[in-house]
């Protein structure tokens, strides 16, 4: 049998006796024949504990030292769990990132992996080891420590599964998988058995949080089934997959969410060639991440400009476009932080006419006003004011067919 | 100028404040022109607390992992430490000791450093840094972390000053320097402005705490002076230096004493060739350390043994001895744990005569009966009843001329 990766989070690992348990549920696939290489993210407080002590020493500490410090948890973890395994009669190797070598740019807190040498590993496995090995961090060039970034260990997971060509990718968590829409405001919400990477893709993007985004990333370039699963029960969990003919039966697979953006509106803009990349020149520069941008056909040669940011940095954002609005002769600029997006993801929308206009007739017949409207292949968002998020959501999950059937009375 | 190597222990980095004060101390170092290493123990209190955490998971935990998960508190606070430099204005960089890299053997937990690399130190001092390197820690040739063992912070640093060529080995502590014995339990105990390599090595294992053993041995193959100091003043320490002609004026350098030995004696053992080899066999196989040994001449054949070893090894001791002494029909063990021993430590000694009797009359003048002595060139050591320890210590520091000068009356 071959290779299975599997990489547990850090409430998974979050005390001595979830590790031994832990450890307990590896050495089954170990029995069973499997070479079982296993990623880590440190103890659940930990990194948080990490960064305090940083912060102490410096408001801004110096990013080569913070990857230094912060690699430390995992190396926690690793060695942990492989003392828990060595003790229940196991044989077991934990191996940190300079020592497997994951080679990373040199990018200290968002290093991108490069290349992920196997040998080490596969002679530890050929030995009948456990490996384990510490998530989230590299190695540059120069032999510095790097990380990947926060969930970066989901990366380190897939990446090992793709270079070792790995059965499977298992990533456990504390939810059961990937459902239909967040459980906690619609009680209806259905775990998936499959989803595209595609599809995993934008529900990451837009704030479904099973799975690192880069993650998903290279496990669609790799090709590296994922299967999303929960640490505390047997049960199975939601794959991650290429997309196969079938799920285009299905026209929507998932309704996202997301109360984390505000929106700004120029009003009358001069539209000319480069107005767009005039206004937006300081705000990118500003390394703010802008998502949306709807602007209208003009009429008479002048045009209303809308987007959405972070609210984190619309204050900023507001007070940079103000000052281009004046340059440029725009006639105002409006902010609203009270929105929300929700969007419908399924690859069937690219076979199936008529979504969006579904998905408008949905939102209307509860009188929900659509502020802004942005589709891509397989998604459709619409940002609507905050206050109806929840309401939204519920209706555009039994408008497309995804509620779960009713439980039997028993 | 040249490369200064400091070393700062766990009190002394045990809090962010104290690590700021330690990066400001360096910093003045750094500004007359030094080229600055500093070598860093785990802050005070996190190598228990992981020590903690392993047998949590297992009483005896694996010693491979145990180092991998060691290694985590000077990797801690290497990187508190060139944050708070970098936070201060100046450059610094640490590295850990797969960095450097510092090559040892595989015994984990009490790995040997077989050389170290200057490279990467070097460029990273020519670059204008202070260089930051994880004590207690190496490679071994398979890229595995091995540790040093408690107190290797200390060899750390007299093993890098060595290869760095570097002027003196600063070993930063909590006490000022090395005394002519405990101050606890003689109030009239001197601070030494220097010491010889001999006489610091016969002080550290006979249990004057200040400097790890192995790195005074390191230090004094390699001819490396080292400076004990305080941490939390700038007055000057004690230098442990290659032994001068002016130091064999002084008969006396130091008394010390020890505890935690326990006494054994094997009463009429028949003296035949390979007796002592029979008796000692099981005890070295157990790992048991003996200390003194002391047999008589024999009277018709038949002899006295008795020999210490450290009290926690005393009732295992005491078991397997009258195994063997039923074995080779001795007439009895008998035990006491209710010993000391108190040495007296100084290179003099090799010129001057009657050393011994001077010690021998001073105990016992004050009535303290002798079970055993030994001695070594620089070193007499006699046993004694644990009670008159203190007594004892201070009787043969006054003896020797060690008292310090009363102060003058203000």
């Amino acid at each position: 049998m071959g290779v299975i990766v599997q990489k547990y989070g850090g409430t998974s690992v979050g005390s001595i006796e979830k590790i031994k348990a832990v450890a307990e549920r590896v050495i089954e696939g170990h029995r069973q024949g499997h070479k079982m290489v296993v990623v880590l993210s440190a103890m659940a407080g930990q990194t948080d504990g990490l960064i305090d002590l940083a912060h102490k020493i410096s408001p801004e500490p110096d990013l080569r030292e913070l990857d230094v410090l912060m690699a430390t948890g995992e190396q926690v973890s690793v060695a942990l769990f492989a003392m828990a395994v060595k003790s229940m009669g196991y044989n077991a190797c934990s191996l940190l990132g300079f020592q497997v070598p994951i080679h990373t740019d040199a990018l200290y807190g968002k290093a991108r992996i490069q290349d992920v040498d196997t040998a080490r590993i596969m002679r530890e496995l050929d030995q009948g080891r456990i490996v384990t090995v510490a998530g989230f961090q590299g190695l540059d060039s120069d032999g510095n420590i790097t990380t990947l970034g926060r969930g970066g260990s989901d990366t380190t997971a897939v990446a090992l599964a793709a270079a070792l060509g790995a059965e499977v990718c298992e990533i456990f968590t504390d939810v059961d998988g990937v459902y239909t829409t967040d459980p906690n405001i619609c009680p209806k919400a259905r775990k998936l058995d499959k989803i595209s990477y595609e599809e995993m893709l934008e529900m990451a993007s837009l704030g479904a949080k099973v799975l690192e985004i880069r993650a998903v990333e290279f496990a669609k370039k790799f090709n590296v089934p994922i299967h999303v699963r929960s640490t505390f029960n047997r049960e199975k969990g939601t794959m991650v997959v290429p997309e196969t003919k079938d799920m285009e039966k299905i026209v929507v697979s998932g309704i996202t969410y997301n109360k984390n953006e505000a929106r700004i509106t120029i009003k009358k803009v001069p539209d000319r060639p480069g107005i767009a990349a005039q206004i937006f020149e300081p705000v990118f520069r500003s390394g703010i991440v802008v998502d949306m941008i709807v602007q209208n056909t003009s009429e008479d040669e002048i045009t209303d400009l809308t987007f959405t940011v972070p609210k984190p940095d619309f204050h900023r954002t507001l007070k940079l476009v103000k000052e281009v609005a004046r340059d440029i002769g725009a006639e105002a600029v409006l902010g609203d932080e009270d929105i929300a997006k929700v969007s419908i993801i399924g690859v069937g929308m690219r076979t199936h006419a008529g979504v969006a206009q579904q998905m408008f007739k949905a939102l209307a017949k509860e009188n929900i006003n659509i502020m802004m409207i942005s589709t891509s292949e397989i998604k459709i968002s619409c940002v609507i004011e905050e206050k109806y998020t929840e309401l939204a959501v519920r209706t555009l999950h039994e408008a497309f067919g995804l509620d779960r059937e009713a439980e039997p009375e028993s």
